[in-house]
């Protein structure tokens, strides 16, 4: 894409109103723009980073059996009252409809609609285990809104949701969710930083395990097991003895942490109020057993913010950035732009997604700019460059540029 | 995809409280499900549909110069209140919330964020003209939600909306605007049925122009000038003189449609309230001229349930259809199974999608089944196809099935 095409401005200045580091980078890079208090638009190159975290859980989803639905955002009351959760669900947005006089919850959550949904498909014991999952829009009426894009009161989520005819095979279930989740935070550029954390099951299981990132930014405080990897959040810290729950370990190292995903063993809560049952193979009925399992994508595009910039801006992962390439052209010169131009069509002949900086502005504007947007590979062409029939070449987390023939850079960015 | 694996089921009997035929055939073959009325879930085969007419639209709203953007459904008072909606909105859902004490208005459309939006980016009339889209959940509350998919009160849109420096730019905007529409009509199997039809322009223009696809399940009446290929919409008909308002045909043909789409110019409607102001080359201040450009995707999907169907069931569009290919097994023969498996490797190999049924069901239940989901390529194999060293192929809008060997169906359905 051209940037000189682009409506998104960058800003030098910080909205004086964001406190928090990702918001302060994401708006002034224009991946975002804050609405209100904890409601964000995404505009074109944040909406580029959503579009593949989007594609990467999708495809960790389909590869251990996800059926991706989507559901709707407008909740009926009775749902939720079935489920005692209309007036004590913290947060739950609801309201009386002013012209069709009907009550509606907004979805903060989906086992409300999910749990019937699935009911209506009469499935048989044969049909077991099911798992459907939705990338879609959350609401939540928080309080304080903060964090910027950590905690917002409008955010999209993947959910999943799994349905067992027994323990053992939501066991099962639950640890390949837990191997797609390590999968998914590694492939974001977050693996290194992120900690399975164990954290309350509820009334229902012992534990529940959460997916924690390092970042001071983050709300959470953790207790880390070096000898394990593994983590406890502080809800827990005391009933576990202050120790680690696989190896006993009680030298544990405190952390500040952002919850960007959780694994959860409902069992019956959920299919219980509805009556989810099947029959097994004697003909009998049985409850039917219910694990979830969530990312907030909103939040982790934060986290990856947050976790991934330096002091000069964002240092996008190559797997999310919204551009492989920022190439830029230096000057006004007509070799320059001959060059840049070529480089541009070549880039893209090889399916590279390059983001050209083609706009009239100064050397020292569009450098700033491409070190604040943090495309992986900053490509520049200038008369110094092309004197040398050559392109510079940094990799954003790279201190020195390099001179190479433009084929050598193709090569290198592919 | 092994239908087996599918977790929706299909059933023989419509719901009894669906009326309109979309609804009936999308809810019996498992592609949605009703959540209350006007609220539907996707579940996978409709969501397949959805993302493919999706594709189509975001394809065409990029070739003409549209930048995807993600904005937000809670909007705030404050701007409902600057255009003066708030109270006048017919079906806007408004509320106070209960734990942030904040009124929001839930967004039925969103002139009211993009505005300030682009409004923050202070471009210049070099910029000029900007078009932003996104692809969104929308809410209205309908007094009464009616034809299943058509008038929902949650549903999917695409919207876009245009900025210009003078009216002239808008215009030839808007006539590119219509092109794309008309491609994407066509694209989605809606072209032959779909007419220009001439609308009030308001307080602000002429006329606006609405996209209405003939359908008995339509809302509205439009009066066709079969000369012109173009209709004129009850509202107006008074307004033309009973005419054609390009050729003065009095003779004008009344049928029964759905508004798929509508293209407006707003012109300083929504950017003088904000003020939405533009430096010209001179530096005098002038206000932005806007023109918007909406398709609803759920109703597409409903509309196209509507058109393309048969007493038997839906027969898809293959532009847009869950599957390319519904390649059905008949029978526990051994040697079926092998076949009929190696026939699923096949064809995916080719990059073609397959539904592949290989439940255990009787014969008439699966061609029954077939005939419901409208896959635009039936492809059986039972112990009859492979004596013959074939398999037996059908298109859905097809009477007879055809044997032909396995390589020259892949071909066929490439």
């Amino acid at each position: 894409m051209r940037q000189s095409e682009l409506f998104t401005r960058t800003r030098r200045e910080a909205p004086k109103d964001e406190t928090s580091k990702n918001a302060e980078l994401l708006v002034r890079g224009g991946f975002t723009e804050k609405i209100m208090a904890g409601v964000y638009a995404l505009l074109p190159l944040g909406l580029r980073a959503h579009q593949k975290i989007e594609a990467i859980i999708r495809d960790e989803m389909n590869a251990f059996g996800g059926q991706e639905i989507l559901m709707p955002s407008l909740h009926p009351k009775e749902n939720w009252e079935k489920t005692g959760r209309w007036g004590t669900y913290d947060s739950l947005f609801r309201f009386l409809s002013y012209y069709s006089k009907i009550e509606y919850a907004l979805g903060p959550t989906h086992e409300e609609i999910v749990v019937p949904l699935v009911q209506k498909q009469n499935l048989s014991y044969k049909d077991f285990p099911v798992a459907v999952y939705q990338i879609q829009t959350k609401f939540r009426d928080e309080k304080r809104a903060k964090s910027g894009l950590l905690r917002g009161r409008e955010f999209s989520m993947k959910d999943l949701y799994s349905f067992h005819t027994s323990e053992e095979d939501l066991d099962r279930y639950y640890e390949r969710a837990k191997e797609a989740y390590r999968k998914i935070f590694q492939r974001v550029g977050l693996g290194h930083v992120t900690y399975v954390t164990f954290a309350s099951g509820g009334s229902f299981s012992k534990y529940s395990h959460e997916f924690q990132t390092l970042t001071m930014a983050g709300e959470d405080v953790i207790y880390i097991c070096d000898k394990c990897d593994v983590a406890v959040n502080r809800e827990i810290l005391e009933d576990v003895g202050k120790s680690c729950p696989e190896c006993k370990n009680t030298s544990l190292r405190e952390e500040k942490a952002v919850e960007v995903g959780n694994v959860f063993k409902l069992k019956t809560k959920y299919s219980s109020p509805f009556g989810l049952k099947f029959k097994d193979e004697k003909g009998e009925e049985k409850e039917v057993i219910m694990g979830c399992y969530g990312i907030g994508l909103t939040r982790l595009l934060g986290t990856i913010a947050e976790v991934h910039h330096d002091d000069k801006g964002l240092v996008w992962p190559e797997s999310v950035a919204p551009f492989r390439v920022h190439l830029i052209r230096l000057g006004e010169d007509e070799g320059v732009r001959k060059v840049a131009d070529e480089a541009y069509e070549e880039l893209q002949k090889k399916g590279i997604e390059v983001l050209y900086d083609d706009r009239d502005a100064s050397a020292g504007e569009k450098l700033n700019d491409a070190d604040l947007l943090g495309m992986p590979y900053r490509v520049v062409v200038s008369v110094k460059t092309i004197e040398k029939k050559s392109v510079e070449v940094k990799k954003r987390d790279e201190m020195d540029a390099r001179l190479r023939k433009l084929s050598d850079v193709v090569q290198e960015c592919l």
